[in-house]
């Protein structure tokens, strides 16, 4: 029997039919490369649209690609990022924050369900610029975060403020924004929350493989192509990037099939034996499942990762389907 | 009027029917991430079968990229690479091999039609290794060239086994090695010709964007998904960016498309009232225009470039059509 | 009043005579630069006899420098070093390790005293190597340790084999291995320990500013010379980096004024009044002491560090006085 | 017979007495490292009143490391640094600015003697800046140049100002800007040249291993300590590295000796029987000189290096004497 990864991750399934179509469109005719081109002209505008923002907007094949350049612009090799000790940019992108930065260091921070404890970043704020240690140059904030939590505006006002006061610039890793967007985060706000450069998912959103790298302080963005193309991030067929945000933002599918997303998890949080580890805000059900419970559901024929806090971790999908929650329910039921 | 890019280069055109097909194939249901999947093994298959090989494949979104984690892999920060001084990744890649490998340097070597002189190469190869010099740890080459030639076997084994005798390794750019296959060059003969790191071109063949990078020797490959993964080049969703193979190789698109290009090249330069600067052995089209002629051509509607040789290039592609070379010759004839 | 530095550590105090004597000699003449003279010669044939070993010598002016060139020999920019979470390449050199190595990361490890738990260590590296994580490539190990602690050789040799049967290299950060050495541990083990790259201390142990950096991986120091260059650490007039050694190896100076450091930091140990956290085995006395008290002895005129783990920590050196001692020692009963 | 490196390089010689005297008198005490010393600020005061201008110093045991720490300062990965085809950056320095900077290249221009010709400079700033070239960000510019020639100060205010003009920020490599001094070049003019970050050259002035990094534009200089320290440049006994400055700067040997050295060089270019290569300006005597005379000399005793643009070098310091200049003269003369 093969494995249904079908909630491994919010990455394993294809792309969504507004994406498809729209790569089938952009692939028409000779247009400029690097970007120089009318879908990614439009692809931008229907992002700065959707942030009601001036933005400067590249779009870059992965994730960790796009955090990585945002970092690098934001902290020098001297200097730290400030995270959550459970955030991709810590745990799960291999170095990559170090290695586009030339070197620069993650200053891991504690806090619930992957939002970072004000008390903690406000303590390590607090500590003095010394020659020994890379002082915090810039915060990355994740939402949703990790852990399938949503912040609140205030919460994450409270966060950026702290950072702001001290000359910490912002970063935000919106690999899953959509899903907080159609959770209730209000997208516009994040220009009034002065984040510096933000990363809009698209792969975990329904997309192929493209991530918008949004520069809200485009002091920051002198050079951009530069940066990119020496960081192996600007394709000469740049229209295979931006297209499948046309697909996604047109008609609003980045937010409403996130709404799918997170509607499924909520099905599948009310059909789940074992216990929630954090509240289902998002696309993500995270539960407490022992070793012997998650071998005897990959023996059932379903996959789930066990995460760094421990928790066992389902995750949604665009392409989540109501019979296949249902179908997981009744495994999860058979082995608890 | 809209300028026409036509034959600006051959990735201002969009991706062949077989590889659209393959993504369209390549979307159904959930797969594991990160390349594990069965479509990634079934590319990477394909081109073990190519090259009669067992190597280590992987595939990344951008040419720059793939020649830049392939340099890093050969060479440390303190060393160089060895190029042609009109290479690719010498002069459009904004130091990419630089920053991927932390500092390495570039030693340009001169060579009629983007081919390395084997003098010049010898002279360099003699230097003794000082302190204060980067000394030579990877030699990188370039078939067909930048200027649209395609090694002789004999003439590439002749740098390559200089290369050798030194403890130089070899890197080859192959971001049009399907036009090289299609004039004649026999792509088995890498193995032979003891190649380290070769890129095989996807984007510029024909496909979304994507290119193979082959490991020879598999002593580089060491924890190689962590190094893509660092360096932002190892995608969820790894078979959007494998499946462009399975749609150019399976059926031998991938080479007869390239023989269409190539064909292409040589109707334009049947039709070319400027004299050609190099033969036509590939793909490119090369020729002496001044700047008047050229500021012509472009208010005729046609884009093109003038190159760092200082010849105006013409590049023909998968989706060149005879009627398009024939418009163009027509308009050239108008302005010469 | 000005505050005593006597104690803050043992790098507030200037060179050894035998240092300063062997610099004069060395002014002497014209030599050929960048290590190629007879006076670094000397030194580096010092330095084998010292570990009785065939081994690669260089010189650095700091010890950042030494510990973090030896790092980034060691592990790729998508690997990782193992070391003990308070130890200096950890907690103070910025990130140094990490700018050399284009992005190494850092693993942090616990254990008491500075000493690396081997069951923390065991745990890391049965992990498998996966593409999301820097996999380790290179343990650091530091004797004595930052706190004061000398490894038995057995404790040392546990972790070194395990390391190294899992391919894990090994460095030894010996800033105060000096104190080591007179405190019992045989220096020439370290070739038995199959140690690839050492930093033997020179600074703290009583040079101007020198550390040998010691290759017994003779593979590793290929063009060794232009890896130190490209890293800022080959001075032309090298031989004021390297005379040092001479004088403090020529008549065992190294050695015999560390066992006067280390006699020194006993006899503050018998003064002490405050509790001490750890044994004192090399030159370093920590103590549990409150902010108030140690307010209180800054009033008296005494500059002393609180440490990571929460100790004061006393450092003694080569010019460590008794009547220093006995002051201090006076002057925390009167403070206690 | 052992070759006599008399006039091989200024950085073949010992210290001068007066630095020697220095690092005696600064070896007394214990005091705070790491730069927070009475010594460092001392000198650093010394260097601002030799500058007259408000400027952050720090020492480094390197002009490698100085220079390569600034160009880091100055331009990013994705940029380029401006230098002559010659000079030391781009040939002695084995790619360290580019290992500092994580990747920044250097674009050589041409000039006679060393100098930048302003022509090729405006060439070069006249190009638009693309995604696919690293664009100017810093111009380095050297005084006195790799073969001996001083600077008029309107001609570097010309270069200078197309620079600045461009938003190009400035670097100094003065590693024999005392010979420039002594030659008289105002070095107060630095200020109002605009010049961002200036090295000033102790080693080849006469001093031990340190070279100043003179920060003229301080917001450069925000963590620079952290900055220093994560580069390797920071060592704990900073009085060791400031302490020569005060021996050079208090009663001026620092030009003086630079002006003896000059002499030295326009003595031995009376006594020249090779045609001179450039005017002697500083303390360097650049000749023509063929292989089989080159040989004579060795054999002779003296050894000499031949340079990159085929001239023959021969170079005077502070410890040049007139008999030794006399004594190659007649050498000389005895094989022309």
């Amino acid at each position: 029997m093969t494995a249904r990864y079908d909630f491994a991750s919010d990455n394993v399934v294809g792309a969504m039919p507004e994406v498809m179509r729209a790569l089938t469109q952009a692939n028409e005719g000779a247009v400029t490369g690097y970007g120089g081109d009318a879908i990614s002209a439009r692809a931008a505008d229907l992002v700065r649209e959707l942030l009601d923002a001036d933005v400067e907007v590249r779009f870059t094949a992965s994730g960790t690609a796009a955090n990585a350049v945002a970092l690098a612009a934001l902290a020098g090799p001297h200097e730290a990022v400030l995270c959550h000790e459970h955030s991709h940019v810590a745990t799960d992108e291999a170095g990559a924050p170090g290695f586009f930065s030339g070197g620069a260091g993650l200053i891991p921070l504690p806090g619930a369900a992957g939002r970072i404890d004000p008390n903690a970043l406000g303590d390590l704020l607090a500590q003095p610029d010394v020659s020994y240690r890379q002082s915090p140059a810039a915060l990355s904030l994740t939402n949703a975060t990790e852990f399938g939590a949503v912040y609140a505006e205030a919460d994450l006002a409270a966060l950026t403020r702290m950072a702001k006061a001290r000359g910490v610039k912002l970063h935000l890793d919106g690999a899953r924004l959509s899903n907080a967007v159609a959770a209730g985060f209000d997208i516009k706000s994040l220009k009034a929350l002065d984040i510096d450069i933000a990363v809009l998912g698209g792969t975990k959103a329904g997309s192929t493989p493209s991530e918008a790298v949004v520069f809200f302080d485009k002091s920051l963005s002198r050079r951009l192509d530069a940066r990119l193309k020496h960081a192996g991030q600007l394709v000469s067929k740049a229209r295979f990037l931006s297209a499948p945000w046309i697909g996604m933002l047109e008609g609003g599918a980045w937010t409403t099939r996130a709404a799918h997303a997170n509607a499924m998890a909520r099905r599948l949080a009310e059909r789940m034996p074992f216990p929630l580890t954090y509240p289902v805000e998002a696309n993500g059900v995270f539960v407490t499942m022992d070793d012997a419970a998650l071998k005897r559901l990959r023996e059932a024929g379903w996959f789930a990762y066990r995460f760094l806090d421990g928790s066992v971790r389902f995750m949604c999908s665009w392409a989540t389907t109501a019979e296949a929650v249902d179908e997981l329910g009744a495994a999860l039921q058979g082995i608890a």
